[in-house]
């Protein structure tokens, strides 16, 4: 291949004139650019990016974090990161965790070797600490709520929404409600939990460990949970299940084992992905493309932000009012 | 940032011999080893991974073409193509086309300027002209047949598939075959259509271009399919869908519009995603994580090899007989 000596001595030039033709530097007789310019043009030169690269300190690559990058809710926050991406030309390096501490771990190496210029973690394997040995490397960006700690973040309430969830369940006459979700050790299902406790206590209600149904990530997970309900003694007449597809997986096992929905059990699902709207399923709006391209734009700024995105409550087919059985 | 010089100096030797550590280099002596070592752990020096790929011409960096990655189709297929990375120490850089040609352009541009050492295209927009052109920089697989082109490749035989497909409906009794698609201009497109015209003039059959339906890639877009087939005079009694999730999404809408399932309209899915078993659809099995990781080791391998993988039907729930009305 072509480098930089050859182009010098097909133009008949020093090696320092093609380098200053190369990084454009003004003082270049047009005679010598000419020669220069046809013997990039004769060789097929290509300049490597890696060298321009070693030179600015920067590759414009963004890396991210994620445990599945088949499953919707990260897909869909992806699909956003993407966009914004796109718009202001930097590329993505994808790490597919699968929850592995070591997968993460390898992305924040490539920060420290600097292969990468930042690192946006979708949903966090490693502890803290972990991560600020990594933060003088390049910008760090969570998708949680993590006020007081120097990075980025863009994240929703999730003691919020899931607390008030819970309420507007209560307020329709349901005691006895579970959720449903994909694994319960993430910083968001930590906030979940801590909703769920402190909304039995104000209602004076039975916290019930079994109604906490995790591991339920796929629309075909629907049938486990369901399983999980029919062994128990008294199941929960309302589910909230933090996952659109998961939701969708619930109502079509319903039918198949003759459980009405919304009379026998009521369900709330998560982020209003177009299933929801389909099948009519009352769920709470997460804005994950919004989300995404926030994430994005926190990677590539240098000032630190947290930013808190806002989520509602999209009222379907799926909740019916239960009499108290006082 | 501590560079090069600055470890030399306060090891008090010269560049050279601190490059010769870096780089393993035998001839230096313990004495200045250690002292160049002391000074690399003292500034915390961290070389930068960019002028290591500048030196070796490769940058462990897979790119990866896709349409969108929140499609379960091809997330499954970059999920076959992550773990395979995974296991050889590669990472991959995303480029979300939308089908935009300009966005693959993109991507092939940075095979030119090395950032990275081949491409994967799961699905093409650029004409082959266009990829022949970026031949010369690196490897570039595809996932479609391209025989007697100097490319790899591993793909199904689409043609196959659906000429069989057709014909197993055919000897169920059904005569009126419509298709539900994602886009027609796709390679893998083509050769469905072309199956599609060569079956119906093998039996004699009458041709019917609103048969093909297309712009389908999700879930809800089953009730889009539902309502062009609602319009129709004589609708097909039977559709071959290409995505199991369009598939189940039909067979959600066809409960809601009072449509039997498969007495009315019968459906062959395809790739037997989860959705597909749990809702016993019948469908034809694409192993799509199979082809991920063969298009992943053909990328990284520097013989041209063409994989045709089989594919294999999965008889569910949702084809009848039907009798011919003659």
């Amino acid at each position: 291949m072509t480098n930089i000596k050859d182009l010098a001595k097909m133009a008949g030039v020093s090696v320092t004139t093609v380098s200053r033709v190369l990084n454009h530097h003004p003082y270049v007789s047009e005679e010598k650019k000419n020669a220069v310019l046809a013997a990039i043009k004769a060789s097929n030169y290509q300049q490597n990016i890696n060298a321009v690269h070693l030179s600015k300190g920067k590759t414009q690559l963004i890396g991210v974090v994620l445990p599945y990058s088949d499953h919707p809710y990260f897909s869909k926050l992806l699909k956003g990161i993407a966009q914004q991406a796109l718009e202001q030309n930097y590329h993505l390096v994808l790490f597919q965790t699968d929850y592995k501490e070591c997968r993460e771990l390898g992305a924040l190496r490539m920060l420290k070797q600097k292969q990468i210029d930042s690192l946006i973690i979708c949903s966090r394997s490693s502890d803290w600490s972990t991560i600020e040995e990594y933060l003088p490397y390049g910008s760090i960006v969570l998708c949680e709520d993590v006020k007081d700690r120097q990075v980025s973040s863009t994240y929703v309430n999730h003691y919020k929404i899931f607390y008030n969830a819970l309420e507007y369940l209560y307020k329709k006459g349901h005691q006895r409600i579970g959720y449903v979700i994909a694994r319960k050790s993430g910083t968001n299902s930590q906030y979940r939990e801590k909703a769920y406790r402190d909304f039995h206590t104000k209602y004076q209600l039975s916290y019930q460990p079994d109604y906490i149904i995790d591991e339920c990530l796929y629309f075909e997970d629907g049938e486990k949970a369901i399983n999980r309900l029919k062994k128990m003694k008294t199941p929960p007449t309302a589910l909230l299940v933090t996952s659109d597809q998961v939701a969708a997986g619930i109502v079509v096992s319903c039918q198949t084992h003759g459980i009405s929905i919304p009379n026998q059990l009521s369900i709330i699902g998560f982020d209003n992905q177009p299933i929801a709207k389909m099948m009519n399923i009352t769920t709470i709006e997460i804005p994950l493309l919004e989300m995404g391209r926030s994430l994005f734009l926190q990677a590539v700024q240098s000032d630190l932000t947290n930013k808190e995105l806002s989520s509602r409550l999209i009222e379907r087919d799926t909740v019916s009012y239960k009499e108290k059985n006082k």
